[in-house]
């Protein structure tokens, strides 16, 4: 975090403080250490860790304020992110991922274990096999993958004591089961996802029981369920949310973040009022192409709340502004529909300290594999 | 091109030739080639010339060899992006979007014009004034973009005689109009698009002649409405289509490009058999999250045609087989919907020169400015 200052843009048009030619990702740090610290203390008081989840951000450094927060450690979605913090010095790491393991897989996260407590997830008896098969008596923990009703991986909530048992035979230490509510993406299911979740990991909580092996580790969460997580845990013992630290235009419209709770913009010029809009130089290819069912348009303006992002290119958004628009040259911040895949289309993100403009890297961007 | 020969994967379960931990986009050079090789025959019996937009593959390679097919340069959408292809001694380019240039803008324009011809966009009387301002009696070269019906960027064509006047009194170099006819991106649109271009262009063209200006340069095109366009150019000298390389799902939905022609995919393993269906490890952050009206899912199964892609998390894709799904530990190819996004995702593809895989930079990736 100890970066240079950056050079500032001369044109008159520019407000003080832009660091780059536009369209560029800023993060304003004091709202996302506000965010970070509202969820350590909520968690604390409910008796629940967080282990935030680091696809959102892909940036050791807001990994690391996670961390100071009091985050047990990290979520990642791939071996390659896992790798990518580790060099950070992250040692504390959840690959909350059903991983078919190969060979090469299975030497990675070797490597990667000399490094780091590794964690990973599986949801079936072939997948846990093949774990067992290559990582069996290795320092490596599992926890077991179940549906609580998003319906993407994660087995039967009933089944996992059985995998659970096919990975203990295979020389795996099975140290419980996580779940991921994602269903909670939807303005009516932010509650009705939370009871989901917790339902789902009481029940595979006991079938890891009935089959022997304490579940030590029953791990959930997302940032629309957050709150309702919190204020009943039921049997989780860990949280992780991810969008909760930087928020986007979906967690807006959800109605689980404020707009003063919004972290994270793009910064991005208008080039034409062709049609009387304002059309800007900030396009698919670094707001995302995101579009929820629930999303009122492809990003938000929080100066102008009536604005509609009602059309997106790879390098043109256009907004209906509800009002004379904005002359070319302006200068206006666009909150991305979802956060996660906005970071993870920059290499760098600016970051207002107080004033500063620091540049951290998006170290683990593109990590797909 | 001079790539070395990549480390195979040695999982059974791995077909011979898999270079890299899944998922990741493969290129079937060959395809490519017969791509290139079409559009510029047809071209040139239209008496048209084709300038390739860049930002589709962003790779100096694919340039290369749409130059050596014929192209009289590429286009581009950022000045970032044509910083890229000048490195790589494209010296002809085109940036077809209406930059509102600053000082730091010029600054780099300037740069550029040491190493290449430069063209650029105005769709405005301010902007117009603006490039005058910082750039006027200098080489570039710019095109007034009219709208063809798209609505997104472009001054109605009746007015570029007005625009070019402008900018020719503060001191431009205008040679002509371009506009980009995007409306063609719906089944029902391809040729009325491509009708809608033509007229456009004629439009905007007899406004320039009206205004004193010669249009030399009258650009157009979309992959979709390629075809139409070449059977009928009407005033074109130029078309810019992008996709038609490498082809994608929505061209295969809308009809313009076949299966066998499609030479983009992603490279992706079933991780999961949760639910009954294929889960795979290729998400949004490598297929991109579009998702056009038209779109049957979030990507096509060559494969499988029957297929559907029915969920796209960041690091999930969730298929309907239509059948029992493969198990999990299967690679299978899925062509994303928009190639532009989905390229703009990675560092590196992976293209099979019959039998050898060879690494080619994006070497343009996230040069949004």
């Amino acid at each position: 975090m100890n970066s240079p200052r950056l050079p500032m843009v001369e044109s008159a048009h520019y407000p003080a403080g832009v660091p780059a030619t536009t369209p560029y990702l800023a993060v304003d740090v004091a709202r996302v250490r506000r965010n970070l610290g509202r969820a350590a203390e909520r968690a604390a008081a409910s008796g629940v860790s967080l282990r935030p989840h680091a696809k959102t951000h892909k940036s050791p450094e807001l990994a690391w304020l996670q961390l100071q927060a009091g985050a047990v450690g990290v979520t990642v979605a791939t071996i390659g992110e896992a790798e990518v913090f580790a060099r950070h010095r992250v040692d504390d790491i959840l690959i909350a991922y059903p991983l078919w393991v190969d060979r090469r897989a299975a030497d990675r996260l070797r490597d990667l274990m000399t490094r780091a407590r590794v964690i990973v997830g599986t949801d079936s008896v072939p997948g846990a096999a093949a774990l067992g098969r290559f990582l069996g008596h290795t320092p490596l923990e599992v926890l077991v993958e179940v549906d609580s009703g998003h319906h993407r991986t994660g087995c039967p909530p009933e089944d996992a004591g059985e995998i659970a048992a096919a990975a203990h035979r295979a020389g795996v230490d099975v140290r419980g089961a996580f779940t991921f509510p994602g269903h909670s993406y939807s303005p009516d299911a932010l509650r009705t996802a939370a009871e989901d979740e917790r339902r789902a990991l009481a029940v595979a909580a006991d079938s890891l029981r009935a089959a022997g092996i304490e579940p030590r580790v029953v791990s959930g969460g997302s940032t629309p369920s957050l709150e309702a997580s919190l204020d009943d845990p039921g049997p989780l013992t860990e949280l992780r949310p991810g969008v909760y630290a930087v928020g986007d235009a979906q967690q807006w419209e959800l109605g689980t973040m404020g707009p003063e709770e919004l972290a994270l913009t793009c910064r991005t010029t208008v080039v034409s009022n062709a049609g009387g809009r304002a059309v800007v130089d900030a396009g698919s290819k670094i707001l995302g192409a995101d579009r929820a069912p629930y999303s009122s348009g492809f990003g938000r303006v929080p100066e102008r709340e009536e604005a509609r992002i009602v059309m997106l290119s790879e390098h043109h958004a256009v907004i209906d502004w509800a009002g004379t628009p904005p002359p070319p040259g302006t200068v206006i911040d666009i909150v991305p529909n979802h956060a996660c895949n906005a970071v993870n289309l920059v290499d760098t993100l600016y970051v207002d300290h107080a004033g500063d403009v620091r540049e951290w890297p998006v170290a683990a961007r593109g990590h797909n594999s």
